[in-house]
């Protein structure tokens, strides 16, 4: 086995450098270790943050006796390298003029550097900060590092206010949407295709389902100030055994994207009375957050960042954090929709902006 | 390499022990060799016939100078074994009672034995006979025998009448349907799932051929006596690649089987004219085959076989004796729902009453 030593992090160097110097240590999810440690690294050397670490999470707070608390988060892997050839959204980072290339460069190595130059340079910050790195965001839920710490040290998850550095190209985007998939299921009777009146065809019967989900018109929906716009597609469909026999099943997986006033047994009944008549199973459902941009806390940040709040629809880790009561919000350098992609991107001074944003905020 | 040696055929022996010892010799396409030799080396002992040896098909025929000559074809191999466990549609064969359970029982080793008794009994037949024994016909139509023989060894395919002993449940089922199949594509434009209206949802497309498909009302043809019933069916679809993405494609396979009024080309426009503004490609096809009752061979073989004819609705090899011009019609012992399934099997006596059909035609 060879020990790879973990490249050192300054966390106050430029915070676009230390971006790809994140980058440069590979993390894709499961492999977090590396970039854990140097991040644990770089803020036991500073004497304002009480550090802990918790496998491949890495905690750290102030301890100022602040009137308020807030969570900065962001979360350490990367879906995995892309496989195209010549790929720029890979590992290590390479820059063409000021521009970033390299897996993890929007989502979300620039956000966790923002986070660590904020760590070193608010020495005495006007509101008391809990700095969360977090492993496993990119797979399955059940293996989230946030979800870890929330279930075992909630006294660490305890704030007035979060913000999580997801990018979202400097604005500011409220609460998310919620997510749920159901499978839908067409039931048929197999038969030799040239005697198809022996059977029942569950792709033909599958039609009826395909309309009223084309046919339906996604609502959007005014929560806490922003306007959710839901959507509700079939994302996948497989029906069929064989060129010459009458298929006997259809299933269709169905996502609904639904809006933060609902909850996923609402959403759950949403989708069953628009396709009454047909089996549908629940299969995948997570809460979306409202935005809660009325708190207090939410406001002043919104305020300081200077930035109108918009909706997220994707779902983030923000709905964790409003599950635990905590308003939340998502803001971070980065396009979104570069995100995963083999040409994954950010730009020197979006990164630098929304340091600079945060540093308004919070100094 | 270990030579099995070919167990001897006696084709003089009862034509139901005779099936299950065909059957005992496996002979799942491809691996027809065996079963080609052993079905050899019983023509060779018969003073009556010519025979020849074709890859492995084997060919023989009476030279006595009749008026009339049939042809009575039927193939060697099967498919493959079934997988599930203590299934007895397999080899060797067995017995409860008079049923015989066996890979090949009913498609066909039971029409195979029919034929190699005729062979053996008929010394001196009312017509010339030419007996065709062939591979690959469980398979991709380009690896046919009967296709290949065709090509080239046309003088052997000269004849006024052909009977294919495929299992009819010892009706007289005259042509057949043809059959093609089509590609019908949706395109669409991919995006996250979160925000579908960036995308335009291929499954969603997909509804109105759906739709068309269930609608459609098959039309029964008459055509020279018989009513072809056709079929129209979407026999499998798949579209979509994940769970958070609007598809951008959908594929669906059209099976139309069609009356033998109809060319493969007539059969495409009709697919085109039905699903008018998508695109559809036409993957496979193959002609169907006309019953030709009215050629006076056909009607005297139905004459003597004493059975109203019926439709056959399956593709068959009887399309490529109807695409030589010669009228042709499946006859056979055993049931053809029961080919191919887990549970195949044959009555002794339907073999026994098709063997007796033949010689009242023949002798």
């Amino acid at each position: 086995m060879i020990q790879t030593p973990a490249p050192e992090l300054d966390p106050t160097s430029d915070v676009a450098q230390l971006t790809a110097r994140l980058i440069d240590i590979g993390s894709v999810s499961g492999n977090e270790k590396a970039v854990a440690d140097a991040v644990e690294e770089a803020l036991r050397g500073l004497d304002q943050l009480e550090v802990v670490r918790d496998g491949d999470c890495v905690l750290a707070r102030t301890t100022l006796g602040r009137g308020e608390r807030v969570i900065l988060a962001g979360h350490l892997d990367t879906v995995p390298l892309p496989t195209t050839p010549g790929a720029r959204g890979t590992v290590p980072s390479t820059w063409e003029g000021e521009t970033l290339y390299g897996r993890g460069a929007t989502d979300m190595k620039g956000g966790v550097a923002v986070q660590l130059a904020l760590a070193a340079t608010l020495t005495a910050p006007s509101r008391d900060i809990t700095f969360i790195f977090y492993d496993h965001e990119e797979v399955e839920a059940s293996l989230s590092g946030l979800g870890r710490v929330a279930a075992s040290r909630p006294d660490w998850l305890a704030a007035d206010f979060a913000v999580l550095l997801e990018p979202t190209d400097g604005t500011v985007e409220g609460g998310c949407n919620g997510t749920a998939r159901f499978d839908v299921r067409v039931a048929g009777k197999a038969s030799h295709s040239a005697r198809a009146w022996m059977g029942v065809n569950a792709i033909h019967g599958a039609a009826e389902i395909l309309g009223r989900l084309r046919d339906h018109e996604p609502a959007t929906v005014h929560v806490d100030g922003l306007d959710y716009r839901e959507s509700l597609n079939a994302v996948r469909i497989t029906g069929g055994t064989a060129g010459n026999v009458i298929p006997d099943s259809t299933v269709i997986e169905v996502n609904y994207r639904f809006a933060p006033d609902k909850t996923p047994d609402d959403a759950e009944a949403y989708v069953r009375a628009l396709l009454e008549g047909f089996d549908v199973e629940r299969t995948d459902a997570a809460a979306g957050a409202r935005p809660g941009l009325q708190h207090p806390a939410a406001a002043a940040f919104v305020a300081a960042v200077g930035a109108d709040p918009k909706p997220k629809y994707g779902w983030t880790d923000v709905a964790r954090f409003s599950a635990l009561g905590i308003p939340a919000v998502n803001f971070g350098p980065g396009d979104a929709l570069l995100a995963h992609t083999d040409d994954e991107h950010v730009h020197a001074d979006a990164i630098r902006a929304c340091l600079a944003a945060l540093l308004t905020w919070l100094a």
